[in-house]
């Protein structure tokens, strides 16, 4: 069950009830995050919750799984309950079980985008961006971004946030110490776009490419920040707080597109034509 | 402001506070429906609603305007809010008149047709299929559909509903009277393909291609089957009432989708092992 985007009261009247009633709550909290803390949900739900780890879901499923074959265990997602491959891989695993399941949509950054004035119907297929790390630059996302900008469509880019991650030196150690979280930022996203762009020179991601940063889509802070590649790389601060994403735009637009939030961005010298 | 998909009980918290805060609330009633009526929505809700036609929203805007300039007005979307241009242009027409907006996201058919097994990433361009009338079949669709075949994506086609819809007599005559109304089944859009395809022939929409119709997503009766365009042209009664979706299936399949839902469809014949 999707929790919605931002805070506590995006749940659906439908969500709750399903919350309040279930035998045990987890929440999933390694593929996004809310922008409010696990008491607050605690507190506003009336329950106490879990939280599940990557590895509590992909190797220690067993658990949650034997408690819903007795009784309903709420499994709640920020954002999609169908954008991790792990999470259907879960819904896979309770069917092999014969555990019966069922999917309670919310809002999904997929399309709460749409607020930044772009048409959804222009969006090609989404991207993901991880954090580059010394010798490890997993630049697949560049052909994703090149097939979209060769249909003149725009490129949702979701960013890499990592949780409990152990350094190598702990990990080898065996200690559980995990390291402080890390959201990227459009900043970050910008950078390592014009790293593999200085590899590749196709011009997908060249540094005066369009585009619109997006900061805590679907709250009441919610920021868009419109601007060419290069600019982005600076964008951090006028986005603030995570959760970021990012949108390469395509030359293919609707009319309304050239009238929309863009020409209200920080970003004065930025246009929606694209040359 | 977003309902969410199905029934009264979708709206989130945030917004349902909204609502019954607000001095009025519009239901736009075009573009999509909730599967509950209007006095369901107002009990629940506690509140009046004005049903807001097409008309409405196109021509007569400035009703909604005019009372958001002094007061709180709700517009409630079943889906995205974004997902029409109305809707866009209703916030650019705010603008101009400085009165502020604020969208509050919810569940989309975008991101919840994530239900049917297929992962959200292998998506390409989402497409309308309008109800071919005589002499008159927008095959434009047949053009997005080739383009994401060609990059290997699936297409979540999206169906027409004919609301308060005249007929040219009606029209003509200057009679307010409507048609009931229609909503595009998942067989109806199959043979539209397999109309266009006949025209087009380069294979896009042949009558083997596979392809999942899906049923009130997000609903409680919510349903997918999945079969050749040929088969899903007899689906209707298999899937039930509207609303439907159908989704055209491309060949960049993640090794998941290969055993999610799929497998269970009521059709035993189909395989996601496209030829």
């Amino acid at each position: 069950m999707s929790l919605g985007l931002s805070d506590e009261t995006d749940i659906t009247i439908k969500g709750l009830e399903i919350v309040k009633k279930a035998s045990q709550v987890y929440l999933e909290a390694y593929t996004s995050i809310l922008l409010v803390d696990q008491a607050k949900l605690e507190s506003f739900y009336g329950r106490p919750i879990h939280l599940a780890t990557r590895e509590t879901v992909e190797s220690n499923s067993d658990a949650i799984l034997s408690a819903a074959s007795t009784a309903d265990v709420a499994f709640l997602v920020v954002g999609d309950p169908f954008g991790a491959t792990t999470h259907t891989d879960l819904v896979l695993r309770a069917r092999a079980r014969s555990v019966p399941v069922r999917a309670v949509p919310n809002a999904s950054i997929l399309s709460a985008v749409g607020a930044c004035g772009l048409q959804l119907y222009n969006f090609g297929q989404t991207v993901s961006m991880v954090f580059f790390a010394d010798g490890w630059r997993p630049a697949s996302f560049y052909d994703r971004l090149r097939e979209n900008a060769g249909l003149g469509l725009h490129t949702l880019v979701l960013l890499d946030i990592k949780v409990r991650e152990q350094s190598l030196e702990n990990m080898a150690r065996g200690r559980l110490v995990y390291e402080p979280p890390r959201f990227m930022s459009v900043g970050t996203c910008a950078r390592q776009m014009l790293e593999v762009e200085e590899d590749t020179g196709a011009g997908v991601c060249a540094k005066e490419r369009l585009a619109i940063g997006a900061a805590r889509v679907g709250g009441p802070t919610e920021m868009f920040v419109a601007g060419t590649l290069e600019e982005l790389c600076g964008a951090d601060e006028a986005l603030g707080p995570p959760l970021h994403s990012l949108v390469l735009l395509g030359r293919r637009t609707h009319e309304l597109e050239h009238d929309t939030k863009v020409h209200d961005y920080p970003l004065p010298q930025c246009s929606l034509r694209q040359s």
